[in-house]
């Protein structure tokens, strides 16, 4: 996600998983284009390190777009199968952006 | 960190690496450290995933602690070995946290 006017807002996810991982990363992957086709979604960004820790960042216009992605039928079955399976610990923030920075080197 | 009271705020901290990452952990790490001795310190996660993706997150207690942090000498002399070596690309956001939530599998 480039430079965009601020403010916007952020949903911080981060989570540990539990050890039956069975199809949570084509779920993941799922969920992730299913989120772009969403009105207000501005962009999305994750990482999961060796030690299980993950953090996913998605980006939105406001807090109406972040409720209704929230509530999409199918986003909700994916978490319910997170609750279910996937997740050992989670935790969720919406953040407003305020300032935003970028640099690449050139 | 565990579930606070909201309002408080995120720095969210993503990158991608150059190919030359020599000291790059070390100095991480002791920012890390150096961060927690902060005022208005309240937590810090971070991850970088296989295609070098990184994001960490840091929080705060306002926006004042936070611009303390960044005018930290030591800080600051990490920042400018960043720019330096070790970062391609990076997005950094101040953002206003509003709502948390916790849930750890029992």
């Amino acid at each position: 996600m480039n430079a965009r006017q601020t403010p916007y807002y952020a949903v911080i996810f981060s989570s540990r998983l539990t050890d039956d991982i069975a199809g949570y990363s084509d779920m993941a992957e799922r969920t992730e284009q299913l989120a772009k086709l969403q009105p207000g979604y501005l962009g999305f960004e994750s990482a999961r390190n060796a030690e299980g820790l993950g953090i996913s960042v998605s980006y939105w216009r406001d807090t109406a777009a972040i409720q209704a992605w929230r509530e999409h039928i199918e986003h909700q079955s994916a978490i319910e199968l997170g609750y279910q399976r996937w997740y050992q610990q989670l935790h969720i923030r919406i953040a407003r952006v305020e300032r935003s920075y970028d640099w690449e080197r050139t």
